[in-house]
């Protein structure tokens, strides 16, 4: 892994070119994906085939030189294997049977068999890093826990949030509860992770966007802190390595300086927000990663995916004192699923060629 | 008008205690409004009700001790006006017929006719001012132009906005072009909204917060700027007072110090933001209006309300060397549906008292 170009702009070491990933690199968009699907029943049940998850995972890795793979998976598999039936209904997403509705059900949640009960994930990570190349790191990742609260008060995604809003502003000690119990199990499951063979850990917090600052560090940030702390020196098993920790916050933009003061090594970074002020405000603090808006790859044509690709790109490495290292290329969210994949090349060619071109 | 508390904290005069009007303060969680809203059909038949929509204005100001009346009315109204067919679909929001698809859709839209068309919204503004004691200000308001054209363009609201993204991106002069005949047809209808008795002027900007900060200054803020440059030294026909304008776009608080650039008395801030740093930020270049969560006055305990609504009045306080002026108290966005009316009887008079209690 001495050779990772995304671990070496992690660290800020020297670099040939901008790293590249994508966050749900491997999904809808893809006809091999879609076809594959077809075939096994529910997602849930291709997030726990081991063998289909793999192949998924490796998908994108085939059609574009990526600089990193990231573990198919769904973050709902935690309070999943934490006792709540889970599935995904087609067109509208994930969905809880029973959401959590009283203390009694935080009670009821069972943190002492994550590990056996999300074997399976680590399965996908033994299969996936015997199958890339040896300097393509793969990524673990998790819901952080306000965002996995979220959606286990919700029961699925919502507009308002008004059940997470409703205990967070009247009963603020059961949400701790709740959060501390979903702290304690992402630490383990992402050990776990680490010790099946992942190369980083990623953070999802897609909802800590909707709250106030002072909720969004007491709810959300201070659990992040929590996680990143409990993994402070974590290394591969094999190699040793020291394991980077990104954290991305959607809409976090407004409270980067607190954000960049937990310990993170990369910090994600949705597109609303201009990344070269980002890298001025912290240094070298942490890396970035992101921020093209997913809706240009989406419907933007070439023409308007390279302005924008570039006016990222030349806007780090000017805040950055000419250097591009420090900087991970990735959408400010997910693909989305009207994506045309020919596009996807055209991106990742361009991110690559940019420090020899310019 | 010059005893007005609102103007006078818009203006950094001294004031007995912070003004506090809400966004949407006229709606569906007030019971009385519901009632009539039964008896008038659709909602776009309420609009055009002058009679009746000078009655759901003045509703909250007869339940609570608000500083401020906003019209009734929508902000689709302008481009209904110019020629697109809208309908509002019980549960599901606005709708037009038809939505703007091809260059040839954008020269039909008919500004010529405007004022007249929207004449009923005048009437509503010379009733309104009749009824209003004579210190309570009386706000008009548009959409961005921006905000308009995602409409117009998605036909409803939409998730991402890929029809909007793909004429931004794509064929950005014809966006352009459309946003360049809102802004003509918005400077028509809030002269003719001042001429007609109004004592403040507000631009919803809804949808700014979607684009990356180069996208939201081209295309959203340069438009503003143009709308408030229209109206430089407006004042009310009879009482020659000047006219203040308040800018608000929803997930703009990372572009505070552009937003403070284009000539906005007040600047609008969703619940985000933490407004004691925005007001170390900007110091006098502009009031600002905010910014409490709605979720807390929907779902929030009176206790949970008055520990957040005290945060921000304390903050503002604190970053303003301990003067309550320039501070417009508000929700970060609409009061939300399922609001109980006590609540927001409680919260004015938190408002209203907290400057004598500390």
């Amino acid at each position: 892994m001495n050779n990772s170009i995304l671990l070496n702009s992690i660290y800020h070491k020297p670099i040939p070119h901008t790293p590249v990933w994508f966050m749900r690199q491997a999904g809808r968009y893809l006809p091999e994906y879609r076809k594959l699907r077809e075939g096994c029943g529910s997602f849930l049940n291709l997030c726990k085939n081991p063998e289909l998850a793999t192949q998924v995972t490796l998908q994108p890795l085939q059609r574009f030189s990526l600089d990193a793979a990231i573990m198919f998976s769904d973050i709902l598999v935690v309070p999943e294997a934490m006792g709540m039936e889970l599935n995904f209904i087609e067109n509208e997403g994930p969905k809880f049977t029973h959401k959590i509705g009283s203390p009694q059900d935080i009670i009821n949640l069972d943190i002492s068999e994550i590990a056996q009960r999300l074997n399976y994930v680590f399965e996908i990570i033994k299969n996936c890093k015997k199958e890339l190349k040896p300097d393509t790191p793969l990524i673990g990742f998790s819901g952080s826990p306000f965002t996995l609260a979220c959606y286990m008060l919700e029961g699925s995604s919502s507009k308002n949030y008004l059940h997470t809003k409703q205990w967070m502003y009247n009963h603020p000690e059961l949400l701790h509860q709740l959060l501390d119990k979903l702290t304690q199990a992402i630490i383990i499951y992402l050990t776990a992770q680490i010790n099946a063979g992942v190369d980083v850990v990623m953070l999802f917090d897609s909802w800590g966007g909707i709250l106030t600052e002072q909720a969004y560090i007491e709810f959300s940030l201070t659990y992040l802190h929590k996680i990143i702390a409990a993994l402070p020196k974590a290394k591969t098993p094999n190699t040793q390595q020291l394991i980077p920790k990104i954290v991305f916050t959607k809409g976090g933009g407004i409270w980067l300086d607190k954000i960049s003061n937990i310990g993170a090594d990369v910090i994600g970074l949705d597109w609303t927000i201009n990344i070269g002020q980002a890298k001025s405000m912290l240094g070298q603090k942490a890396a970035l990663q992101g921020n093209l808006d997913p809706a240009i790859l989406a419907v933007g044509d070439k023409n308007a995916i390279r302005q924008d690709a570039l006016r990222i790109l030349n806007a780090y490495k000017t805040a950055n004192n000419g250097s591009i290292s420090g900087h991970v290329f990735n959408l400010g969210h997910g693909i989305l699923p009207v994506t045309n994949p020919d596009h996807v090349a055209y991106l990742v060619d361009l991110v690559h060629e940019f420090n020899l071109t310019t």
